[in-house]
């Protein structure tokens, strides 16, 4: 017996037939005699169709009132799924956020997780009942609803895992696991068995848009054994999915590929010449990201006569808020010769552990690219990953000729 | 300065653009100075959407569940007020029943107010912010959500008037007024000033539907002054609607009659040749009530030769279950010759203060009711009403010719 965490998405829940559906795959995992607390999401469009209602009366809507009303959504899913495992004869009991209690921080719209209280939800695990939970949504410490932002119910599913100290937290999605790259960019990805809490990281970071990222990183901060599987296979038929691992294993010499993921939902911004002195990369961040604004890849090239250029990525939907910002800031907090920025650009990076000691890697990478006249604008690279920021309608051609440059259709030959 | 707490029921929030008229129509009152806390409705349709996603999982959706769904639909309503007050430059703030709070007892979709909390509401209201409370719904002593059942959004309103101390609650709906009768069956029928709680009382259970009972029987108890009025109106313009009083003019010798009634939401049973004996009536309506099923009349004959015969009336939609029940107890807890009933009948009531000491008024009604041909099944009497149960077919004619015969299209002469 042990005590799984499920979490469905809003397309797993999206009608009454597919929540049917997942009372199914619940009702298959409780007669194999797991204990079980499953977290949803709201119905596909739902979440969608509540804030266009709010946006109808406000152009930007108080956060507060925006998260009462979103909240809603997750709120109807776990009274139908509770009443569709009822219906098959389980005891089932749905838990808002605020029931649970899912205690966050105030940080409306984007909330972040602060502490579960998993009494309740225990009581109800320990007397044969199938636990619902509202994904996505919490209380602050006065009582005020919060949700947790986008993708926020896989953050649900692992945080309320990590409390109970579940033994597997599956997140179950349109997906029967991840993949070398995109299938629908390039039809020989293969999916892995598994694949380090790192590399997840990454792939999710990177767009491959399985997992939310926050998830992953909260799964590797509590060790969740973090499971990605389809809801929509035969659960009787359905395969293992792609676990998520948190040992790397050391005796490995040879560096191995897992993957290629990429994002085209960022944009470049590069300052140019500015002065080169200790500071100026907080002079320019600093104002960004007290504007609540998330900054991905930063690259600052060595300075020539004293002036720098400083570029890094944010998401394309605050690209023009972040040309706004340092417009503002320019001249106060730092000088500036040209501002200058492009939102026709998108990230490929090639993933895999023991990449850094491998320089082989990032020479094949940026050989293969050079092979197809792709430029490459910007360079980044970590214990895991090299990415490059190119423009954007190279995506596709970049991944495939990665995956095939690396022979990601093949199973890896582990080395000794 | 007043304290005033208004109510908009579901037609009133139903589109974006009416929660704009409603946001005008708040804004128009907190300009003349008065404090507000107003309570809303789902808007029109979402309730019978959000159950009837319920049904389409199961026959009998477990209570506690629904009330998980249902309770969504003023969560999102109160959210969008607060928006669309906010859009016009004030302070407000909504809260769902849970965070207000309004302890109810744990009955899930027909829950009773225990207790209200006046703290939060109380701060925000001393500093300027109107409060938007989600009507209809509460939370039981271990959090769980209720709701009140169907128009229990009167009752939230009067409930937080009386726990507020408010100056007024204001009930705004389709219609303008309590009338004389439905002007849909009778068009001369008039909007009366002011009409006494008891009076209001039995218009509200007679089926004049502009009040639920619940919530006029609570303005009764906690002496909350009760206006109803029009949403639709334009507020600078809007007449007074009409007062519900709690003072009755004690020197007023003339019955005064205020209005005819009329249900057809009700069914007959009567229960034939069952022993003339003490405990009979109790161990017939036992049962009834065990099963939670509401009785409205009671009637029962002197008996002849040690046998009597007993009848009731219940909600239409609870006709077939209540035969069931006491199919079930007959030959149990009574015997009986035969139980028979109707469910294509209707009640009719003549309503006025003083009426008992006018033995002239019943005889009026049932000789106006007699020249049109039309039978009386049933007659029950009280302080202020008169009803009677006919064949439904008769209900629009027999209110015509009570309404005329009553001369209720004339402002009443008041005796000296």
């Amino acid at each position: 017996m042990a005590l799984i965490v499920q979490k469905y998405g809003g397309t797993s829940v999206g009608t009454i037939d597919r929540i049917r559906n997942v009372a199914r795959r619940v009702a298959h995992h409780h007669a194999q005699g797991h204990q079980l607390v499953v977290v949803v999401s709201a119905m596909s469009g739902e979440t969608n169709r509540l804030l266009g209602l709010a946006r109808e009366l406000s152009a930007q809507p108080d956060p507060r009132e925006l998260d009462v009303i979103a909240a809603t959504g997750e709120q109807v899913t776990i009274g139908l799924l509770a009443i569709a495992l009822q219906e098959i004869g389980l005891q089932a009991r749905s838990y808002t956020g605020g029931q649970v209690r899912i205690l966050t921080d105030n940080a409306y719209t984007k909330a972040r997780i602060v502490e579960i209280d998993e009494g309740n939800m225990r009581r109800d695990i320990e007397a044969g009942t199938i636990v619902i939970v509202a994904g996505f949504q919490g209380v602050d410490a006065e009582g005020n609803i919060t949700t947790l932002g986008r993708g926020g119910s896989d953050t649900s599913g692992v945080a309320l895992a990590a409390a109970l100290k579940a033994d597997e937290c599956q997140i179950y999605t349109d997906v029967d696991g991840v993949y070398t790259t995109d299938p629908r960019i390039v039809p020989e990805a293969r999916r892995l068995d598994t694949v380090t809490f790192e590399e997840m990281l990454e792939m999710a970071s990177l767009g491959s848009k399985v997992l939310q990222i926050r998830s992953v990183e909260f799964a590797g901060k509590y060790k969740v054994k973090l499971r990605v599987l389809s809801a929509f296979e035969d659960p009787e038929a359905s395969g293992p999915g792609t676990l998520i691992t948190f040992e790397e294993d050391d005796t490995m010499e040879e560096a191995i590929i897992s993957g290629i993921a990429f994002n085209r939902d960022e944009a470049k911004i590069s300052v140019m010449g500015v002065p080169d002195k200790p500071g100026i990369a907080y002079s320019i961040l600093g104002p960004v990201a007290a504007a609540n604004l998330d900054v991905d890849m930063i690259v600052q090239n060595i300075g020539a006569s004293g002036h720098t250029d400083f570029s890094f990525t944010v998401n394309r939907n605050e690209y023009l808020k972040t040309l706004d910002v340092l417009a503002q800031e320019r001249g106060k907090d730092f000088t500036a010769r040209e501002i200058i920025g492009d939102n026709r650009i998108c990230k490929v990076s090639v993933i895999g552990i023991g990449m850094r000691s491998h320089v082989g890697i990032a020479s094949k990478m940026f050989k293969t690219l050079a092979d197809e006249g792709i430029n490459i604008q910007m360079i980044s690279t970590s214990e895991i990953k090299i990415s490059v920021v190119i423009d954007e309608k190279y995506l596709e051609l970049a991944v495939r000729v990665l995956h095939k440059a690396f022979g990601l259709e093949h199973a890896p030959v582990q080395a000794a």
